[in-house]
């Protein structure tokens, strides 16, 4: 697997590893620890449930400093529904970090991932803390991309970098998803995401609030457009950190080299939610969904993920079955005013569906969803609104993980 | 089955009849004709998906007359995504069952359910209504019931007595459902629901408004509080013929015969959606989600339909997995605020959560998982509303039913 050269995800000033703690039952890394050697620029994003994890409620409050140096992270316990011992918990794994580093614990973010309902086993992350620390490492970020894994197969992590006024900015991001999977960032001043664990590192040199903006553009255009099985999780979080070190003139809003920065981001987070959605439990296709044709882009997202959502139209893919007519039935029923007769409908560049009636194009269509990446346009034929949506089949495996879930 | 004691459910007044017209592949029976000897008064409710099928349309326009003699059914096919000639083939249903009954067409409705975006075999058809109508008996609507199933395992059917003035007045039911089942209903003059079809008989003397708005709350709380898959159809029917031959003293909006009669149709159709969800497409468990403790029963509502729709909770339920977190997180996620720290959930009688934290009851709710019927309430204690909603578990059988399914 590419993703593990490991010295290819290098960022300049930052520390990560990532280690058994003895959290998770089967022996896999299931703690992370990610350091700043100079205090960074961040900015967060997360989830919009109401069921909010502990590590997300003390997020929340510390984001708004827009300053931090340590990420500690754990997978196989997501912390949330634990009541007031969870959160202390929580404060606690911020507080063992910061002492471990010599820093303020208001400097340091927790993410938690896992089961839901048990108290984290904290003389466990304890040892686990100090064991991290003393394995930080700047070749560690594929191991901070293990720690963080539940149900996913494989890591993900990216790396990309970039030109800003003649110097190398570099960017690098770990993420976990998987399951419960349909990430709704609130994108408000605090605000929110499904179980996906997003962290990214950047060493340019950008100002808090232009961070904050440039990280809600990319989350909206990436990880908020994602599904694997509508769940929203109580844990999602994005967290961004810009330690500064490239020497770049500040980025500020409104200059071309925020557009520059804003769109490497982007990449960044898009690569990482198409590993997500390639990596969706059980899943046998990656599906895109692309809607047109709706008067806003706000409806078209709707009926994109009315579509994208649909049991029936999900089990369809996974049995290669072109069943036109469930992509016809879910997009009627997104609470979106559609005019049916408009309707037309592609596997890939193959039309199916045209003024709302099927071409007898079955044994095309067949062949096309044979393939593991299959492109669906719908045109509603009614304006310039669009949207694409990223998600998967519904398959057996999906629910054979589920079911054995605990 | 005690559902086929053929003379149990005879309405006065009624023939009907189910025969097999050649409509679908498996030569089980798929055409049905329902016919009042005298001229009833007719309420309908109808899907609210904008993708609406042909016979859908047309009886939208019919109901306003509020009058109706016969229906026409189909199964295996359900004329959607059709065009105007599927919409002149559901006219042509309604012409054909006319003539040869010797009525006004725009007195026969029609309904149709099965594929989606196929044009119907009209020349079986033509026969098969000549065969239906030949075969029309006061003992025939168990064959309807038969006649309109699609995956359906088991037919549905529920008579009813009650008094009215000291008339004994009768009430009979047909549904089918199985899967697309979501029935949203616009409770509007005009309106509409899963494919869920449903005929409702009854000899009861009632005007036409108050027909309609006793079949509307009867739907409010059976129909429209069940789901399978949160798909919701093109093609959901309920159509409801009153032949007034009971002779009884006309029931009025505003009376306690009013209150008399709307109760024995909500049991008539509770008892029906209660059937569709025991039959729901590879459902192995019954669930029923009953939420309480909400500002509002509509935010009730809209938390019980998100819990009842998670694919997690379902996949749980299916894997008798006492994850409770998972509720937690799809309660969360409905877009109603709730405080997490206040919510208590029962599986049965047994509280599993208090305050929003586990209270470690895994073993007893495992045995509680193991039944076939399960209620769980879920208390968000804050205000008096409530709701109820009946559902199933997520199997592998569903995904191999759909997958399949053409």
């Amino acid at each position: 697997m590419t993703f593990f050269k490991m010295k290819t995800f290098i960022v300049p000033g930052f520390k990560s590893s990532g280690i058994y703690a003895g959290i998770k039952k089967n022996k896999r890394k299931d703690l992370a620890i990610i350091f700043s050697e100079v205090e960074a620029n961040v900015a967060g994003l997360f989830t919009t449930n109401e069921t909010k994890a502990a590590p997300v409620k003390l997020d929340i409050k510390k984001i708004r400093s827009g300053k931090g140096i340590a990420i500690i992270a754990n997978s196989g316990n997501a912390n949330a529904c634990t009541g007031s011992l969870g959160y202390a918990n929580a404060m606690k794994m911020a507080r063992l970090t910061a002492k471990g580093l010599g820093i303020d614990e208001d400097m340091v973010y927790v993410a938690s991932t896992g089961i839901i309902g048990k108290q984290l086993p904290m003389e466990s992350i304890r040892k686990g803390i100090s064991k991290g620390i003393a394995l930080l490492s700047d070749k560690g970020l594929p191991l901070v991309a293990e720690a963080i894994m539940t149900t996913d197969t494989f890591p993900k992590i990216v790396l990309l970098k970039d030109k800003i006024g003649g110097k190398t900015i570099t960017l690098a991001g770990v993420a976990k998803g998987s399951g419960m999977i349909h990430p709704k960032l609130a994108l408000n001043p605090v605000s929110g995401m499904a179980t996906m664990l997003s962290f990214i590192l950047t060493d340019a040199n950008i100002g808090k609030k232009a961070l904050d903006s440039a990280l809600r553009t990319a989350v909206e255009n990436s990880f908020n457009m994602i599904t694997i099985d509508g769940d929203t999780s109580t844990n999602d979080s994005v967290i961004c950190f810009a330690n500064r070190l490239a020497g770049n003139i500040e980025i500020r809003k409104g200059t071309k080299e925020f557009i520059i920065f804003q769109k490497a981001l982007e990449r960044l987070t898009s690569s990482l939610a198409r590993m997500i959605v390639l990596d969706g439990e059980g899943a046998t296709k990656f599906i895109e969904i692309f809607v047109k044709g709706l008067p806003s882009n706000d409806k078209a997202r709707k009926v994109a993920f009315r579509a994208a959502n649909s049991n029936l139209v999900k089990t369809a893919f996974y049995g290669q079955n072109p069943n036109w007519g469930r992509i016809m039935a879910a997009i009627g029923s997104s609470g979106v005013k559609i005019n049916p007769e408009k309707v037309a409908i592609y596997f890939d560049n193959l039309k199916v569906v045209d003024g709302g009636l099927g071409l007898g194009k079955d044994s095309g269509a067949k062949e096309i969803l044979k393939k593991k990446e299959i492109r669906v346009t719908i045109d509603a034929g009614n304006g310039n609104g669009k949207a694409r949506v990223f998600t998967t089949d519904l398959s057996i495996d999906y629910i054979k993980i589920n079911a054995a879930y605990t």
